[in-house]
């Protein structure tokens, strides 16, 4: 009866108590509440909204829904980066050890992927051997020695969150700034961080497209953080095009690695540069950003970040040695190259496009049940506002069978438009989001 | 992802065309859409609404979603009457051998008991014997001999309807207007009708208390009527206190009889006559409602509703000699004696607290899985507006035990209110409303 007078009330526009929040996180965690009330619950939510102290109180049942990493004891700052999800975006693979090799703890919990949008966990395990399927207790020990423990949202993190967002997923209840702002702050809370970087992506490829929702979210995030005595801070970055040049599981993880040897492609330096930064000021491991900057190329330049990357993938099970050598990844037995079929100016590279060709050659889910090709995608090297001419070379398709070429072509007919003029892209970084206010980024 | 595409169009204020209803009603019925996903559908609906269009639609496609009576072939009017519902509400008892002993076939389709409400199926099952459960070629050879068909909804009905009814009461989306339009009337035309009568309560006791919204209900259903060539008229009748004086099933049986030989409660008789005059109009089978009036004073006086009431009885397996008997209609085990606790107006009898008193007692649902003691219930014959003395008799407890004499007795001196003075109470038969308008009655 508690589920459907929630239901009832919220449906009418009234306000969910905080220990009405637990209890119906509670009782739906362990299967008291069923699914289909809870669809119309997260219905109602979506369509009358939640106020700030409904997403404190929502955020505050499911982190207690479940138990949490308690890093208390580990006398350095702890800080994760999340991002609200794109494509081509394999920034926390080169962040997680390029941070930790600096004396900053980072308990990454990560996602699969889902929809056009790629996953850390999927990405990881294009890695012979690489086991993200860690107890928490594992996840503990290889952040005491290595700073660093690359990890799925294990069953005991925040209970009721992967069933409610695997429910919202189905039920067409996503897109809502304050049922996304809980399910991600219950989750990284329970990392028990003392900071945290939001990647909040905007364009067309974005969870939520529009600059304004993305500022909604953040600043939602950053004042359900201060509850917590968490410092949060969001960059704001482009998702009107793919991050990098590689798009796949595979290909994105060699891509990383690239980026860790100091080989990576501007746009992905930049982002990973930008938050990595933010993630540094947060720990008070650098004074300003001149000094984070610094501390970053010199971790690179010399191999340490690498290095300490093959030490994270041998403590996970993974076989180290494919940091020198990436085409131990899995390779696809197809590739052809793509070339524009005419001259003109790169005028988008769509990114839903491309992460749905990557999911119809068999390398992303539609339903989380799908067992997935990590070997396939694309690498596209044409970047918006780009001219080509006829015939020139603007990307590289891999595919498991001539199939998935073919399939792989259409898709980039489709997603990489050839026009006579250009408009500029989406500024790369655009905005800095913190308790102090919206800071707008100079290009 | 037909579902999840629909879902999401509602959610936004969209439209779902016809074709799409058709395919979700279908979907749903066997299974294929989830019940979640359904739920968070309904919210949607619920919410957003349903344009005159789309609820048309809706009721198409729940009719088709099953078989219906296909009763085109029987040479006489066939006329229901449906109401929304109500406590002490056994019309449709004393309405459907009178009017079909009067030469109008009478498909009464019912339901059973849920919440405050009963429901006239499990009445008829308190006659030892009855059988509600006909198949629909069974309810079609008793309508041709007998005119009368006493059955629950078949399993071939409308079947979207009945599982998306026990979602909808499980999520908190019954009261919306299109919703309940679409799913009485795709019930009610599945039987094949020539026309129907509504009974529309309002007041403290129905379903959509306030008068606004019942003439909203029946104008939406006079027009969805209209769309099949079916006419419909409905009458607003009261529910701010119970119909007549008994509450509970067997007892509602033995009013029922009483009323068919004469000896029914003024307001049950009233109600009683004002829905079969339309019937009666609308069948074409009496000129004027003076006509229709003598008509059924002359069957009940005469005793052939009464006899015909047994006939009806007897085809459908109950034992006859009730109508004779009622004592062979299950008795409670313990009966008391209620009186007043002080002098004064009876200002008020609180419908929906002597409906959950019955269902504590165990003579109502709170789940569609409730098994019912059909002996319970209350005969109250304090009116509202009568002055009675303290000590004064003014209603009897039908209990199965001493606890439920006691359950009985509390919600007695919580739904009978005495005060020193009394507003008159709802008229009890206020307003009729058909495809010219509505027309307001003299009381």
């Amino acid at each position: 009866m508690l589920a459907l007078r929630l239901i009832e009330r919220k449906r009418d526009g009234g306000r969910i108590e905080p220990g009405e929040w637990r209890a119906l996180a509670n009782a739906y965690a362990v299967g008291h509440v069923p699914d289909y009330q809870m669809a119309a619950f997260l219905m109602a939510c979506f369509l009358r909204g939640l106020d700030r102290g409904e997403t404190h109180a929502l955020t505050e049942a499911m982190l207690r829904s479940g138990d949490s990493l308690d890093l208390a004891y580990l006398d350095r700052p702890r800080i994760d980066k999340h991002s609200t999800g794109g494509v081509g975006d394999k920034v926390s693979i080169v962040l997680a050890p390029l941070i930790a090799c600096l004396g900053v703890a980072v308990p990454m919990m990560s996602g699969r992927g889902l929809g056009h949008t790629g996953g850390t966990l999927d990405k990881l395990e294009a890695i012979p051997g690489f086991d993200t399927n860690l107890t928490l207790d594992a996840a503990r020990g290889l952040l005491e020695t290595l700073n660093c423990a690359l990890i799925g949202q294990t069953a005991e993190i925040a209970r009721a969150d992967p069933k409610m967002y695997a429910l919202r997923d189905a039920t067409g209840t996503v897109e809502s700034i304050p049922l996304i702002a809980a399910s991600i702050m219950s989750k990284k809370l329970a990392e028990g961080l003392t900071g945290l970087v939001l990647d909040v992506k905007r364009g067309s490829g974005a969870f939520l497209p529009e600059l304004q929702r993305g500022l909604e979210l953040a600043q939602m995030m950053i004042e359900l953080g201060l509850d917590h005595q968490c410092p949060v801070v969001a960059l704001i970055t482009a998702m009107d095009r793919p991050l990098g040049r590689a798009c796949g599981n595979a290909l994105e993880v060699e891509e990383a690695i690239l980026a860790l040897r100091g080989e990576g492609p501007d746009d992905l330096m930049q982002v990973t540069y930008a938050l990595g930064a933010e993630m540094l000021l947060l720990a008070r491991c650098v004074e300003d950003r001149g000094e984070a900057q610094r501390r970053m190329t010199d971790a690179i330049s010399t191999g340490r970040a690498a290095e300490h990357f093959q030490r994270i993938i041998e403590a996970q099970g993974g076989n180290p040695a494919v940091v020198d050598d990436p085409s131990i990844l899995p390779q696809s037995a197809e590739v052809e190259v793509f070339t524009a079929p005419r001259r003109g100016f790169v005028s988008r590279v769509e990114p839903r496009a491309v992460g749905r060709g990557i999911a119809a050659m068999g390398g992303g889910r539609t339903t989380m049940e799908d067992t997935l090709d990590l070997s396939v995608g694309f690498v596209i090297t044409a970047r918006p506002g780009d001219w080509v001419e006829e015939g020139e070379a603007i990307a590289t398709i891999f595919a498991r069978d001539r199939t998935g070429i073919d399939s792989g072509r259409l898709t980039l007919r489709s997603a990489i438009m050839l026009a006579d003029e250009a408009d500029p892209p989406l500024p790369l970084v655009s905005h800095r989001v913190s308790a102090a206010g919206v800071e707008v980024l100079e290009p």
